[in-house]
């Protein structure tokens, strides 16, 4: 296949390297300004796992709302056992037997219990629980007499009113991930249904002549489109969901048709490749064509340096890097704060920590790197380990990840031991 | 309310509290003995997010594929750069221009050059990339004529055939669970299919007289159910598919028949409540009964230490407590890795580091405790605080716990700063 070295494409345009790069920070801040937060449904708490609450939830009652025993035991009065003191056992007439969900109607008075489970209401008048394998009883006329041996302080095995939450109190504030403790707690106050942010939308699609779809044979010179699915991934993590949709080859016509569809049917686009300074790099020249703005289309950052981010009739598109690596972490850096700032989630970004390099890195480069490794804790202290092929171009190494080493550009290679900055990958740690 | 104290329950059998306690890893590994490898299913790749491999993957071709251009540029011949050492440029004449997916049919000889794209298959001939940036380029009687003036070693900026895999080697292991970096190996290799544990049926009921269901109002001396929901949530964390069964009052009666249809129908049971030593725990009865083979029903941690586990006709039940902290933490410690083993996952349980303690810690107890905290890193040093309510009845503090703290039952209190292992919560970190 000879091509013609004087088409179109060979005239290439040398103001495509000439991009302004903007540092990752300000990359994030820039995007950050064209977020706008999503809107809200209503779902039952059963279905409202792993999504955002969008409102905030106050205490409808106090928790717990009665006095609560913790044992199983008795119901007293604490002072009827200060004669204990002297070793001394104390014998009281059981008046009651409270199950759980039972209120007494029986006033606990010195010289008298009442037989207790655990979880239920402490009968009136008492003011301690002694536990069950703490007693002796005995059945006299049928009538039960429980004996017990040591002093009981007031309160003992009593959980009052109000301990874990007061009436009005916040529980949980808007913007919270659901998981199994906040569903405890919604559950606990009767929310059965909870308001949540409702799912971005995310159309997802790869540019280049070189991709086969996953079901067919290798065919010479060309992959398979990994990057969609990865990022399909991704995206449910970050609590959007993905419509996967065919990639596309190497066209701008096709390109700018199927970009301006998937904004006006989705609420974020996102696609792969096309975004570097070669003659097919038709996402590159879409978005410097006039029909969206332009928000950046160089980062100073290895991989994803032509991670590239425009706007169009309010809605956002990011034109990843069709490098595994570099899609990879241009979605986790842009992509996901954007979801999570959609949803109303306070945290944006990845939690940050500090570690000691686990082993020498030594890529120089001008661009700060996120180089991908795993993290260990070696007697309390973080150890992050670089992958060994962190190329932007590697997809293997991806799945070993659990952090990604911030290497910065003034560092002239790293040496073990060095503090450095590492970003926790979703789920990489459990 | 007065109950009759001569009643059934009040004879209450004193063995109740006479269990024989075992330790949380014998607790461990009496289960690990009866749990049974599910079954697989075939999905396709994009339904196989979060699902667990059920067959060893191996690579059916060679990763690249082919000799890969990794900057847009030009396939050279590095010898020809040779001069450049002496600051001369050497101009050579393009001879073909290679996008991505095409395979040129020019072999690039001394002299000559081809126009290359990010990802495109190297020609034969050549055997560097020289990076457009660093090129010149002129157009002479219809003939384009590139200059470089640098010296490019051999294989620079082409990656060789095999760099991440070669053929044959094994990509994924069975029980690795699928997220998005093995999603990106999965879809490279055309795997697009991929063989699945199936996710094991999960059967939870809460037993309580107590308890009201989450839509009804409150009442005196009861509460809400919340344990089924929270444990739902769990479970589909654990790769789990849970059935929330409505609870039942303390009926020993129904109890059996409803364990019975559950562990009939589902591949596990859970349930919670009614595994204390009171006159009301129904579980606690059952698994005496004789009906089911009792594998432990004391384990020496706090909270939780009347954790049950029974297996019959080969299914296991687990009756944890009912108090939501109990609950919660029985659930990741003998639950979780039940099912994780089903799966065919390796880790079985949470994963294990060493901390600091962040502030005193000084209940004493002769159990281990699982005391609920969350895990903060400062200079690279793991930092973990308890949670200021962690009895095991306090439902508040699950959400906000990153991690299980573990005080060993000779620790008589432990000092901030004291080093401690802790247990990683699933999510908690993310």
């Amino acid at each position: 296949m000879n091509h013609n070295i004087n088409n179109a494409h060979q005239e290439f345009d040398r103001s495509k390297f000439q991009r302004k790069a903007v540092q990752v920070p300000d990359a994030q801040s820039i995007i950050k300004e064209y977020v706008k937060k999503g809107i809200t449904e209503t779902v039952k708490l059963e279905q409202g796992d792993g999504r955002v609450l969008a409102t905030d939830i106050f205490a409808p009652h106090a928790f717990p709302t009665f006095r609560r025993s913790g044992m199983d035991g008795y119901a007293i009065l604490s002072t009827d056992t200060d004669c204990c003191s002297n070793g001394e056992a104390v014998w009281l007439k059981v008046i009651d037997n409270i199950p759980c969900g039972s209120v007494s109607d029986q006033i606990v008075t010195s010289g008298t219990a009442s037989r207790i489970m655990t979880g239920a209401q402490v009968p009136e008048g008492a003011d301690a629980v002694v536990m069950l394998e703490m007693t002796e009883s005995r059945i006299e006329d049928g009538i039960e007499w429980v004996a017990v041996k040591k002093v009981i302080e007031a309160c003992k095995n009593v959980t009052p009113i109000g301990l874990e939450l007061q009436v009005g109190e916040l529980i949980l504030k808007k913007g919270t991930l659901i998981g199994p403790g906040e569903i405890s707690v919604l559950a606990t106050f009767g929310v059965h249904e909870v308001e949540v942010s409702k799912r971005p939308v995310v159309g997802i699609f790869s540019t280049g002549t070189e991709l086969l779809d996953i079901r067919e044979p290798l065919q010479p010179g060309k992959i398979r489109n990994s990057n969609t699915y990865m990022l399909a991934s991704q995206l449910s993590e970050a609590g959007a969901e993905p419509v996967v949709m065919n990639a596309i080859p190497d066209d701008i016509t096709l390109a700018r048709q199927k970009v301006e569809e998937a904004l006006e049917r989705y609420d974020v686009v996102v696609t792969t490749g096309g975004v570097s300074v070669g003659d097919y790099d038709i996402m590159g020249d879409l978005v410097r064509s006039g029909t969206m703005k332009l928000l950046f289309n160089k980062v100073t950052m290895r991989p994803g340096s032509v991670t590239t981010a425009a706007v169009k009739d309010g809605k956002l598109l990011f034109a990843l890097s069709g490098n595994p690596g570099a899609c990879y972490v241009g979605f986790l850096l842009f992509v996901r704060p954007t979801l999570r700032q959609m949803l109303g989630m306070k945290e944006l970004y990845l939690k940050e920590w500090s570690a000691e390099l686990g082993s020498d890195y030594d890529k120089v480069n001008n661009f700060t790197r996120y180089v991908r490794g795993t993290l260990e804790v070696s007697d309390g202290r973080v150890i992050a380990k670089p992958a060994q092929l962190d190329e932007s171009s590697v997809m293997i190494t991806i799945k070993d990840s659990s952090c990604l080493i911030v290497i910065p550009p003034d560092l002239k290679g790293a040496p073990v031991g060095q503090k450095v900055k590492v970003l926790l990958l979703p789920g990489g740690l459990s």
